[in-house]
């Protein structure tokens, strides 16, 4: 089996899965309630189907974590599901922080419900996500739930320093390129490397190898994160499905940015004097890539693309699954290709 | 030992374990994060001290149920500190939903630092609460920290369902009596039984005894809350420490309200011509008392009472713990006495 018929029988478990742990909301008082989660989920209402459920790519990745190692992905389905709730926890409180009215083309939980429900739905799904995981006691031994609850716990705790330096980030005139990694270290790096770290404890891995699929997950969310701000300053609009050079307009603290911001050159200039306006924006990109920011993401994300290789050839994973493991991860690495 | 003594050797014992628990976000790079939990915690900042921190009546009543089964409480501080950072995670997710700028005399946290920062405080001290459960492993069998989780997420998830209903409820004039429990249940009862049921699991009762723990428990919240929808409308204000009939004129949806809007007579027209003002407050007050709100409230209140009791008869507490959390109940069901 290649990677695309794992996902053709993984994904429906994934979301049967998932339907069945937020249906824990699903009673008479609050229905509506259930809904604005499976609205969030891409089940529901207006634009649901597959554009809006998103790729699932986390909860695979414990799946296909657990399979490389032999062991029966299935007995690893409910801490699939609570990854991919806590990512989706997170942005449902993302987009209110940020003030986002579109999340996957449709319009976010906060435009339709207000922020005070939607910090409520966030909170239901962080609930829902955490709860998913004590059902593994049906196939693991307790010891292995309270492992897996614990990374799940300190990932989290990441996610939410990676989102408070975001937040804090904004205010800052003085960034260089220190400040990215512990950023992106929680934000993105930190739930990829729980996913691959709980589907090989979940398979029985020993610690030697259980470090060996984290650090892979560590790695393969810094190298995907690092080409995602790439492709947001000069990525192909009709790939990356978002208009060019937006993270610049949007301000965003991306790898590029800081490094420029470092050297002090025109570039930093420019972005100390306040937001870039969509005229400017393919001179202040050419600015950017002149002072070498471009070049630079480019090495740092190859560099960490070899890491996060080189764990996964540690791991060893096995079979047909380790080999669709090592194709969904040339895929997340080289997605512009 | 009386109430008064087991208060004081378990309160320190109950600040420290919270402390040490937040401190998981006292890093270089999050030293500003972790001071806005400590601030809401009540441990610094303007304001800072007893005043401040709340009486810490969840986790004493976690600790005195494990102590009254003749158990050692020190065992089930990271329980006792993950329903106290529940309860306040839960508090400073609602200041916002609320838009409340004050909370116990200080502001609030989104005062401070907004609602983005707000949500974000929220969302690591429900992280710091659930990752807290899973140092109970030092001292617990693994299979006993798994079914605590349990509980506690189980709860949790009653306390969104709670905050929705109370949510939806503002919208709407066609509430009645039936509508009130499940909100209460939610909102006030769920975190209080999980008290009483987590303290007992960890003082290893067994499944009989520790369902009477959590009924009395349950019952407890819900006499409390009647208690409290009371004192907010016709409590005195010295004693309440609230300038009395506050929640009238806040709309809230309390018992003697929900009552009287079943019966459909003058108070329900005026309810819901629009917000009471204070000039009209007294008045309206006395209306509900004729229409029997009060007397209505009074009842179901002496009738919760008597079930949570009964349940802490049923418990059987024994020794001194047991004798204090007599006493805990009693101050908490006659409070205005």
């Amino acid at each position: 089996m290649n990677l695309k018929q794992h996902i053709e029988v993984m994904l429906p478990a994934i979301e049967k899965e998932l339907q069945s742990q937020v249906a824990r909301l699903n009673a008479d008082r609050t229905r509506h309630f259930h809904e604005m989660l499976t609205y969030h989920m891409g089940w529901t209402g207006e634009g649901a189907g597959r554009e809006a459920t998103g790729k699932r790519i986390r909860p695979l990745i414990v799946l296909l974590a657990t399979a490389s190692l032999g062991a029966d992905w299935q007995t690893s389905l409910p801490a699939a599901a609570a990854v991919e709730l806590v990512h989706n926890f997170s942005l449902v409180h993302d987009d209110v922080q940020d003030n986002s009215d579109k999340r996957r083309g449709r319009p976010t939980v906060w435009t339709k419900w207000g922020v005070p429900m939607a910090i409520n739905v966030g909170d239901a799904m962080f609930v829902i996500a955490n709860r998913a995981v004590m059902d593994l006691i049906k196939a693991h031994p307790a010891s292995t739930v309270a492992r897996t609850a614990t990374i799940l716990h300190d990932t989290c705790l990441e996610l939410t320093c990676g989102q408070y330096l975001d937040m804090s980030y904004e205010e800052r005139t003085d960034l260089s390129l220190e400040d990215y990694w512990p950023m992106v270290g929680g934000k993105t790096s930190a739930l990829l490397s729980a996913c691959t770290h709980i589907g090989a404890l979940l398979g029985n891995a020993g610690e030697t190898e259980q470090e060996a699929y984290r650090q892979f997950g560590y790695h393969l969310g810094l190298a995907f994160q690092v080409q995602d701000d790439i492709l947001g300053i000069w990525g192909d609009e009709t790939v990356t499905g978002k208009s060019t050079a937006s993270d610049l307009v949007e301000g965003k603290n991306s790898l590029p940015v800081l490094y420029a911001l470092g050297r002090q050159g025109k570039f930093a200039d420019r972005w100390k004097q306040g937001p870039i306006t969509a005229n400017e924006v393919k001179a202040v990109a050419a600015q950017l890539e002149d002072e070498g920011g471009r070049s630079y993401a480019e090495e740092l994300s190859e560099k960490e693309t070899q890491t996060a290789l080189k764990y996964l050839s540690e791991s060893n994973p096995r079979g047909a699954a380790g080999e669709a493991m090592l194709e969904l991860a040339n895929m997340l690495l080289k997605r512009n290709q």
